[in-house]
């Protein structure tokens, strides 16, 4: 049975508390954007496109309570800026919370300059375009099981059986087969043009030795985690975590206290160790071919 | 400040046990060969060689307690075969224990055949030999601490400083400095006669990485963990552990019920990822050296 990372109706929003995995299965009420920025900022929500989907629906939660200025379009739009404005902080290597900001600033800046509008409806538009992303989010990731399912079984003698390896959150990828033949498959926190990707610690480990082992590498991502203004990999911000991660377990200092600790989250696998390709909601890409996709879709 | 795995002094030997760290620093008293065995198979006590000790001491501890035949050298010798038989089978791949285990047998033979020998010297002799194997252990890796260090810091421009990468239990070699340039270390559980190296699982991985990034990959290990009776990796012995040490974390499930688990305890790196070399306590070999050298010192 898949787990919901969240549940939303309406002026309610529950993350599911991913730090009290696998001990305690407990979904925690987000009321506003703070709570929001605690909860990415702290890792009870994780994955990139789960990070901008909680902090923008943390907003729409809001609005749909009655928060914000009720008179005036300008205040509002204001008020919308900088709640999103708080929520970018929270963690930085992931494009997506900043990306889905600035497209909600612009979506909220059209509807401000059409005429007749009325702060009650750019409220209830602001709520329903945040509404609309969790929907996409969904199509989506079915979309990005099924081209990559596809084309995995494309390079399988006979349509399979398949075995997948995959290395941190990759979601609805888990659908596929059991079997002999192989591939390796991860998701992204953030994909430069020029096809580097940064994802989980560790991950660049893997695409080597799947390459000395000539078995394909792939990175499934939606495309709003593809950043086409980095032009490579070593321009990806790569978040430090804290020492305390990895000395102590439960609050107990497992380590020699004098112990110095580099903790980065994220490393960055160079495009070509990516063998397989690029999985996203569109289809599947080499890596070179990322940056033309992005430009013809202009969804970026 | 290095911790003591083990305590001895005739007629008493405890060991630390491992599975209590870093929570709890707690040495247990190994009175009898069954309790070593136990030891063994659960894991207190871990690294090929510890174990060949941990085992051979503690019938060293049954001897000087007095247990076994008193009157008789025939009746003394299978005493010591039978107690051997048992410590042969706590854990398969290495093959440090049924080395030590062959070799004291020889020794015993030989002294039965000594003209004189009353079985009060047998006795005494049996446990002189085996306080001999743990002095022996403490100078192999003295030897191939200094060995590595001297080997890793005349490939670097200057003489250090170096940063060793290394995997599991690899003990000694932590002496090393800090700084720059980069090494990756690691133990061996077994070595086949051609240079393949079966060690923690995990370690092939690092090993493929390692050439990836041209960084010299190193193995180090005592000549009693060599074994020259094996052509290559391949035939080395892997063991299974069981699938709880994967689906729970102190008593507690933390996976699917119904998962599947593959728990191999090592991996087989072959000969030709082991750049740097194999440091044992008579120097640093390349692996396609290493039958020569231990064919010329016949040590094995």
């Amino acid at each position: 049975m898949a787990l919901e990372s969240l549940r939303y109706q309406r002026g309610s929003l529950e993350v599911l508390n991913q730090r009290l995995l696998p001990g305690q299965l407990r979904y925690e009420r987000v009321g506003d954007v703070e709570r929001a920025w605690g909860a990415i900022r702290d890792m009870e929500v994780r994955g990139a496109p789960a990070i901008a989907l909680v902090g923008c629906l943390s907003l729409a939660v809001e609005l749909a309570g009655g928060s914000g200025p009720t008179e005036d379009l300008g205040a509002l739009e204001e008020f919308v800026g900088q709640r999103l404005g708080v929520l970018l902080g929270a963690r930085p290597t992931a494009v997506n919370m900043a990306r889905e900001a600035q497209r909600l600033r612009a979506f909220v800046r059209t509807r401000v300059e059409t005429p007749g509008v009325t702060p009650q409806q750019l409220r209830e538009s602001i709520i329903e375009y945040i509404e609309g992303l969790l929907e996409k989010d969904r199509g989506d990731n079915r979309s990005i099981g099924e081209h990559g399912a596809r084309h995995i079984l494309q390079g399988v003698p006979g349509g399979g059986p398949v075995t997948l390896l995959t290395h941190c959150n990759t979601g609805t990828l888990a659908t596929a087969g059991y079997g002999t033949a192989l591939a390796v498959v991860v998701g992204a926190d953030r994909v430069a043009a020029n096809g580097d990707v940064a994802n989980k610690i560790g991950t660049f480990q893997l695409a080597v030795v799947a390459r000395h082992l000539r078995v394909p590498f792939y990175v499934a991502a939606p495309s709003s985690s593809c950043d086409p203004s980095l032009p490579g990999g070593h321009l990806i911000p790569i978040e430090e975590r804290p020492k305390a991660e990895l000395t102590h377990l439960g609050g107990v200092l497992l380590a020699d206290p004098e112990v110095d600790v580099w903790n980065p989250a994220f490393d960055v696998t160079p495009h070509e160790l990516i063998t397989g390709g690029i999985i996203t909601e569109w289809g599947v890409f080499a890596p070179q071919e990322l940056r033309q996709a992005l430009e013809e879709r202009g969804g970026n």
